[in-house]
């Protein structure tokens, strides 16, 4: 059982998909939560400090984190798809920034830094499976190349400095509050086309293999994090489980009770065949297990979209 | 037999310890070459076609490239020990300046980018010897994340855009030209504490073991990397022999015809024990071996240091 009482957690990027979840969960552990984004919290989570602006603002963020012990971060500026096209943009919007963030929460007195990197990406191809923490990293696009740097400085600045930091490699997470924005979250994506009766494209042949998380046993990854004792430096966080996306459609149109239209186009160059974690370093660094099965968490994520549905909101 | 007639290669920090080497070296392989950098060349070096300049001006660093197939890139604001103190300032004069750089030349037509990566630093600790390119990278030093980290990007760049880069992780460079500024180069320092009588200081007991690597060797390196037809994203380039410090500096002494004066201090965290080079990718895929042994590198070098001794050089 984890517990965060007498703990003060700033969560940064707190209104985002994943970040709700991990205020909610963070909240229910008994933590004191304070949240930076540039977005608003829903109303539910009225209760938590909250500061809208950008990590941009360095003055801003060194005294919205002054008097915190934890930062989780999870404000993300750059995705998977679009980072590529100008690399050292990039590099400064999101190693530098997040860096700088990490240096500023030191200096305010923060003790943990607990950063959400990506298990999707950083390994890049690997014929080795399940992914574990230590295995060579070669990301094959610049959003994974940027996690895995960070990473790097944020292992090095824990060496260098008295504050502990740890980079959780998520896996493909998905649940209750995840849009089909920007391509991202396939369980988002067909859930969304089924609802709207749109063709929803499927790049290659549906056979690529992926490691689906339920968004709540992710935040239950971070809420860990922070509790835990010690923590190594890079943690796997994922169901361990390898799920092709033909088999996910099998689950996924059962579970909302409408077939998904889909349609097959030539396969990316950027999809790997193949990627699922090992989650031995979390079950024994950090006391963390997944918990919501692929049915139970496809139905959450379902009842979401219908009652979406019934209120009559189109995305 | 390297050549590299119909080549036009620019030599980004050509005017530096290392940088003169690859100058003389493409030099008489056959290049056109071209130098920007911030200092000037030496006068043996007046008809290579230079630019006085930094490459953080990225107008005249495009303007220079343009016309050019090949860069060599030895450019760097950081060093092995100060760039710990403020990471986000190294991300951005580091490797955000170097991306811009590679990028900057992809647009301008170049073919190939040639970076000067760190053999010393990327791996870190391992007790796994020698250290091949494959192997785990986890640098305790900034300079080294961001070695490691624009070998990341260069190795996507190479696969995103009609551009082939190489990083060249070099060993530990000796030899003629290298100074014993800022605490780089043992060989230097070594040499220069025996000519000027002042005592050293050796941190440890002097068994830690390098690979050390005459610079006419890593500057033949450079130039079979422009000549190859293909290139590995990373390739070590080192002499694959270890030397602890106190055996180098049994043979310094007899070189110079001095003794070296030393004292040992308390050994530092940042020194890894060991630190030696597997060669064997170089020698397959670049067709380069070193050629320089040991004697020979540090009679060379202790000639230089003594010629300028006699000319009333003190440093």
């Amino acid at each position: 059982m984890v517990t965060l009482k007498d703990k003060k957690v700033l969560v940064v990027g707190g209104a985002g998909f994943i970040g709700r979840h991990v205020v909610r969960q963070l909240l229910s552990d008994g933590a004191q939560v304070a949240v930076l984004d540039v977005t608003r919290l829903p109303d539910d989570l009225s209760r938590v400090d909250q500061v809208t602006g950008s990590i941009t603002d360095t003055a801003l963020f060194a005294s919205t984190v002054s008097g915190c012990d934890t930062v989780v971060f999870l404000a993300n500026s750059s995705l998977p798809g679009s980072a590529n096209t100008d690399l050292s943009s990039e590099i400064h919007d999101h190693v530098q920034t997040t860096i700088k963030a990490a240096e500023i929460s030191n200096a305010q007195g923060v003790k943990r830094f607990v950063f959400a990197s990506s298990g999707g990406t950083v390994y890049g191809y690997s014929s080795d499976q399940p992914l574990a923490e230590d295995m060579p990293t070669a990301p094959i696009n610049a959003y994974g190349v940027s996690k895995l740097s960070i990473e790097h400085y944020l292992r090095l600045l824990s060496r260098l400095r008295p504050m502990q930091t740890v980079s959780l490699r998520v896996s493909n997470p998905y649940g209750e509050g995840q849009l089909a924005l920007r391509n991202q979250g396939f369980v988002a994506a067909a859930m969304q086309h089924a609802i709207s009766g749109k063709t929803m494209p499927i790049w290659g042949d549906g056979s690529v293999e992926r490691d689906f998380i339920h968004v709540s046993d992710v935040a239950a990854g971070f809420a860990a994090a922070c509790a835990a004792g010690e923590v190594p430096p890079v943690v796997n966080i994922g169901s361990g489980q390898a799920l092709s996306l033909l088999d996910l459609l099998k689950m996924i149109e059962p579970a909302l009770g409408r077939p998904v239209p889909v349609q097959f186009e030539p396969g990316r160059a950027i999809d790997v065949a193949r990627n699922v974690l090992d989650i031995s370093r979390a079950r024994q660094a950090l006391g963390w297990s997944p918990r919501i099965s692929m049915a139970e968490g496809l139905s959450r994520t379902a009842r979401w979209w219908l009652d979406r549905e019934a209120a009559g909101r189109s995305q």
